[in-house]
């Protein structure tokens, strides 16, 4: 323990340690390697963009993890992790992007040094950052060691927030606050799309007074009109135009913590048909927030707003939220519970969501979305500030 | 062929196609799955913020390419791919993330159903979005078919660019000389890094003219002092200092086509060290473009720039450069040749590298580099126009 860049406190990292080597008991692994850059980060403290190279962290029962990566990144580590500098390992450049050798086999190395040649491991089978190759790789350098799927392991580790987290979210949405009320501001016709998102970046990353703004895990989704009705598209420089809604995706960052909020602005009149489904969008919200509380499940929070919808003559079914916190690109979900109507992860306080009932019709979409935390008692708490409408202008 | 907001022509990706079935029959392929967001998008059109979750497209050797992805996506094809609606086709979101059933099987179903139930299709082993469990599933789910891996099959294709790719990598460096110049002109003793990062965004988003500005596949690296000795630091918000070298490594984006450009802003007065190391790298870099020719390889490059520093006492090994253009997060490049000593890809007109040879030392980083196009005869043409050297303020 050589420095402090990191962002949290040792007791905080031992915290996160000690629930993560309860869970690897349980599934009776020796050892995990952590290759979500949000479970690294997590984790160690290590930051930096260098997540297109392979890297990752192990974890044994005992000692401190270790950070392993590219040779030139090692500093990287050494500069954000909290660990001794020895537990930062680095593979050679010439691994990178060869067609001949891996980064694995040097990964394999070191596994063996630490007699884990026969242990059983756990890897993220589903994950950006664990390519099919790699896995291939790996299985084969490792053949007496038994490779297991450790998907979201460590994920679900990190669905509870502790109190040093949520301040870190309430940091974040703060900045979301900003970002929303700079797109609603901002939003008129003739405004060019990519000069509204040069704003809505700009006010994300100077942050709010000391809470510097990080870079979100997914770019601004602002598409207007029929584009609205694609749910991920990102933005072009066709000014916005009378007549149509545009929907803001957005979500503020504060130390890789993220507090989504979408909201939508409509310039000029619009349809009744849209503002009834935006009436039952908002009932349905409260609903599901009602319900969102410690000792319901997830799927409790889809019903009651499909419910409402339903009674409104509205049909939405799919995921309609999932648990946020720490995340790289290209996902700030936790990829964990979600919540729909086959998710049954029973709530409990310090869990923070995405509530995400957004709708995609056949001709606009609304969205209108909250980050919310689980309390201890009562309906959740909705962490942004920003009213919960339909935003119409002119 | 129902509507044009794909970014190119039909006679390009005609093109395009051709190239790649090329390829493929050389491998003796007769289908491949592509995930690779780049490989999507120049082979379609598809743009969209959806690669969190599966998706790709899907090749035969004849008739539009098809494009699969999450069901809700479809809406983003047919706003942005430049093929018939019918072959956009859509999983449903009960598979999103789910731990009981996997995309794949759907597009299992899909690969059968074109009577591919046999067939040898190549898969990207080695891709960010293509993981090891959907490699898994899909291998189970096709028991009769041979997957065979075809990493960078299609990557390979779009390393020599077409007239039209070059005008986007300009309109880009248009873009990129902006930036690099926002964040010369910004860099002051006592400004927020996250505030210059603001300026930075702000000035590459809202772009050059008519040319507007799309997000590069990485953020800013924006480090100071110690921070710049590792390679892949974003940003924080602390104030800039006197006696400290911030490197900026930048690119504009025109419609996800890349132009990166780092410059190195000292405040104060650098060392002797850091001159005599800028004079080094300035004069390798001129080694570097005049060995940049077609009918040279890579590593010519690579060669030329190590000798001029070895002359000045100064060791530089490993990967100096990389194939650019369209690109996703996390990478801006193309994942092919790149410029090291043992790479000896041919040098062909048209192909675009960014040229990278940064020094990482012990105290202090020197990030100097130009996105270069290599020309019929004579030296490459570096596509910037930001005075190449180490900016000294104040």
């Amino acid at each position: 323990m050589t420095h402090s860049n990191a962002p949290f406190s040792q007791a905080e990292y031992q915290r996160r340690l000690a629930l993560t080597r309860s869970a690897m008991a349980q599934a009776d692994l020796d050892a995990i390697f952590v290759t979500d850059p949000s479970n690294q980060a997590w984790l160690t403290g290590y930051d930096g963009w260098s997540f297109y190279v392979h890297q990752g962290v192990i974890l044994t029962m005992e000692g401190e993890p270790i950070w392993w990566g590219r040779y030139m990144d090692m500093m990287g580590g050494r500069r954000t992790c909290w660990m001794d500098h020895d537990n930062i390992l680095g593979y050679g450049d010439h691994f990178v992007q060869s067609t001949e050798i891996h980064p694995m086999q040097d990964l394999a190395l070191h596994l063996k040094a630490r007699g884990l040649d026969k242990a059983r491991i756990g890897v993220e089978m589903e994950n950006y950052y664990y390519s099919a190759k790699a896995h291939a790789v790996l299985t084969e350098e490792m053949s007496e060691a038994t490779l297991v799927d450790a998907t979201a392991l460590v994920n679900w580790q990190r669905l509870v927030k502790s109190e040093d987290e949520i301040s870190f979210i309430r940091k974040a949405a703060r900045i979301s606050d900003k970002v929303v009320q700079t797109a609603i501001d901002r939003a008129e016709p003739g405004v060019r799309k990519n000069d509204l998102v040069a704003d809505i970046m700009h006010a994300g990353i100077t942050g709010v007074g000391d809470d510097w703004g990080d870079y979100p895990a997914i770019v601004p989704l602002t598409p207007s009109g029929l584009d609205a009705t694609a749910a991920h598209l990102t933005w072009n420089g066709a000014p916005m135009r009378e007549g149509e809604a545009t929907f803001f995706e957005l979500s503020g960052c504060y130390r890789r913590y993220h507090a989504p909020l979408c909201r939508t602005v409509f310039l000029g009149k619009p349809s009744d048909e849209m503002l009834r489904a935006e009436g039952a969008q908002l009932e349905g919200i409260e609903a599901g927030l009602n319900a969102a509380r410690a000792g319901n499940r997830t799927c409790d929070i889809a019903n009651a707003f499909m419910d409402v919808l339903a009674k409104h003559g509205i049909e939405r079914s799919g995921r309609m939220g999932y648990s946020i916190g720490l995340s790289y690109p290209p996902d700030w979900g936790e990829r964990t519970a979600s919540i729909r109507s086959e998710d049954e992860t029973v709530l409990k306080p310090g869990m923070v969501f995405h509530f995400m009932p957004a709708l995609w019709m056949d001709s606009w979409g609304l969205e209108t979305t909250e980050t919310i935390l689980i309390r201890d008692n009562g309906a959740a708490e909705p962490m942004c500030s920003i009213d919960r409408k339909l935003f119409v202008k002119g």
